[in-house]
């Protein structure tokens, strides 16, 4: 039998990726440390960092490894109704303050490291954003958004808002919130305004 | 002649919060040390450390300083015109990459510091959203504005896209995306549609 590195390799990944959500969810970002990581995924210490440059970048890509191939949004043919659902959840995410600690520590670090940044961006950020913009997409053809609306900035216009008020800590999250910057949304692409009107 | 400590105070103040702002345009921010705006400033570090718990809290307190006691929008009668200006402005901002990095690096700095992004909020953001408020206000007044538009929410309309495609590098920052922005929040407020239409 030849060794199979490629597969050891995978593996060893694996369970590093795994033992980072591990405990992150048990120790939170902060108290987060690469030992512990490699101790838990029964590795050494220098197997990370072969393959990484520090816990930014181990728990981006386990949060990464962990999201869905797909992510769709409900599609009930009400997109008031299906939008709400969206933002109500990130609202209750960001309400969570095990989570929002964890989405603002990580989120500080990738801040500050333009790579991470990159990372986060291609691989957590745009997936999220473009199965909004799908969804957006059928509203259109079905006639419920304005054919000239420009979508990437609809999308923009619904996660910008509560992104500020969570980062910035400027009011509180909550479903109210969330419905009214959909209802403002939605009156913004509605067929029966015009942009220029 | 009695020692006038109050004011020998005031006086050490302003020197240390003009040579943190004259510092912080010829070294940036990630290279500002206390020391260097105790020896601009002609005092010892312990008297900034005595004030401030460190770079952040300084800069923090020369740009609140710094920013005019009322900030007011244009008001030429046409909001769509006056808010592009706005945002237009904002945009340009973003673009400097000196000040975009300054302002980035502070960003993360008072993230992870709850109470320096309180000051921030309070000192920094609330007056520049509070001006825009104002201007909606004005508005409203005049019948560009539905009536029951939620104005809070409508200024984070505003700058939440632009400053989470800023902050997470999400796409370019232009002037065709600020005037975007724009035209969908007229569109959103616009007298002629129902926020539950």
């Amino acid at each position: 039998m030849t060794p199979q590195p490629a597969r050891r390799n995978e593996q060893s990944r694996r369970a590093i990726l795994a033992a980072a959500l591990e405990l992150l969810t048990e120790t939170g970002y902060p108290a987060l440390t690469v030992e512990a990581i490699a101790a838990r995924a029964g590795v050494g210490k220098q197997t990370i960092y072969r393959w990484w440059r520090g816990k930014g970048a181990v728990i981006l890509d386990a949060l990464a490894d962990d999201m869905p191939e797909v992510i769709a949004l409900p599609d009930t043919g009400d997109l008031r109704a299906d939008l709400r659902q969206v933002l109500r959840a990130t609202v209750a995410e960001f309400a969570d303050p095990r989570l929002s600690a964890t989405t603002r520590a990580i989120t500080i670090e990738t801040l500050a490291d333009e790579d991470l940044a990159g990372q986060a961006r291609d691989r957590l950020l745009r997936p999220q954003l473009n199965a909004v913009r799908v969804r957006l997409e059928a509203a259109r053809e079905a006639g419920q958004v304005r054919p000239d609306a420009a979508l990437d900035q609809v999308v923009e216009l619904l996660f910008g808002p509560l992104y500020h008020r969570w980062l910035l800590r400027n009011g509180p999250l909550t479903d109210d919130y969330a419905d009214g910057i959909v209802d403002l949304v939605v009156a913004a692409v509605s067929p029966s305004t015009s942009a220029r009107g």
